[in-house]
């Protein structure tokens, strides 16, 4: 139970960590450090910085595997289309660093590269699920292979959203740089919304924005 | 006349050294030997392997620095706009390592950010015009607001194509994995365009992927 607790307070410090400073530039002792705990205690729950970073790309599997809902209404196919999207983009910010850092993580190690790759197919399927359910109802209108390649492209803003930013940018990416990333995205689908649908989705996206 | 012979062979062995196993992996030495040449002549004409990436961030700026033609036409400017693509993606596809390693090499010098960050720009603005041409003669409908958003994603797109690609892949990024990068940069701009325009564009699109 401690235990637990314990390992939870190191991976909620060491997220804090990396997302502010970058991952290679925070080692288990300024973990340790920043929680005023000693760096044998850290040990005894991860034995390198690696198994940390192994166990965040776990906790962010976990929060970003979202089952798309796809209502059988116009109104309510596009609004739960906006809230996968939404939380999708929020648990890429949430775990920003991981993001920030995915060539050099995935070079450095097989499994995270693994899991990576199962977040994004987990994510291409549910945007094509969701847009396939837009078309039963009459919302979109695109092909199949349309469908998929703006499924593509979905994932590639939402991956790179952040590190474009920043690179662009001055400073690192701020937290309204995801409001505007999730306006992008919502940009990719809507041109093939038809109607009233597109109308509803960008209302929901200048909101977001504003 | 020498000297500038001998400094376009070395630019052009390190590129292909750094294309191939990526600019981490390569050193001063390993590009004076696939030359034989000795290193000290190699210091000779550079000082060091930074000095090397910077003059190959500038022939990639020259590379890709072109200016958009928009035709008077429909037709004329959709295979305006699909050439323009198509020689961006193919000097990205030339200067690939700066791309696989953008986020790394702009934290490393300031100077290659600025010069990314240019580059950046005028492709934005390339896009800009291109997409206020086809407006222009009624082959695409879009708001300037649109027109904006949607060249921050053909920006995205093209930029991080490769990466995501290789991340998603179980191998480096392949050429022709730059015919599907075409494809899904010129599926950004498609559902904007209309009529024939459309049509148009779609066939050369397909064209590249085949």
């Amino acid at each position: 139970m401690r235990t637990q607790r314990t390992r939870g307070r190191i991976l909620a410090a060491a997220l804090a960590l990396f997302n502010e400073r970058g991952e290679g530039k925070v080692s288990t002792g300024n973990i340790a450090q920043s929680l005023g705990m000693s760096p044998g205690n850290l040990y005894y729950h991860f034995r390198n910085k690696d198994e940390i970073v192994a166990e965040l790309m776990r906790a962010l599997e976990a929060r970003i595997a979202l089952d798309p809902d796809v209502a059988p209404d116009a109104p309510g196919a596009i609004e739960d289309l906006w809230l996968y999207l939404h939380l999708t983009l929020e648990a890429i910010w949430e775990f920003r660093f991981l993001y920030r850092n995915l060539d050099d993580l995935a070079a450095r190690d097989r499994r995270l590269r693994e899991r990576f790759n199962r977040i994004a197919q987990r994510k291409y399927h549910g945007v094509v699920a969701m847009c396939e359910g837009l078309a039963r109802v009459k919302a979109m209108r695109a092909t199949p292979e349309e469908i998929r390649t703006l499924a593509r492209n979905v994932l590639v803003v939402a991956t790179y959203w952040l590190n474009f930013r920043s690179l662009r940018g001055r400073a690192a990416a701020q937290e309204a740089d995801l409001g505007l990333g999730a306006h992008q995205v919502m940009s990719l689908i809507a041109p093939y919304l038809v109607g009233d649908a597109r109308r509803h989705l960008d209302r929901l996206s200048r909101n977001y924005i504003e």
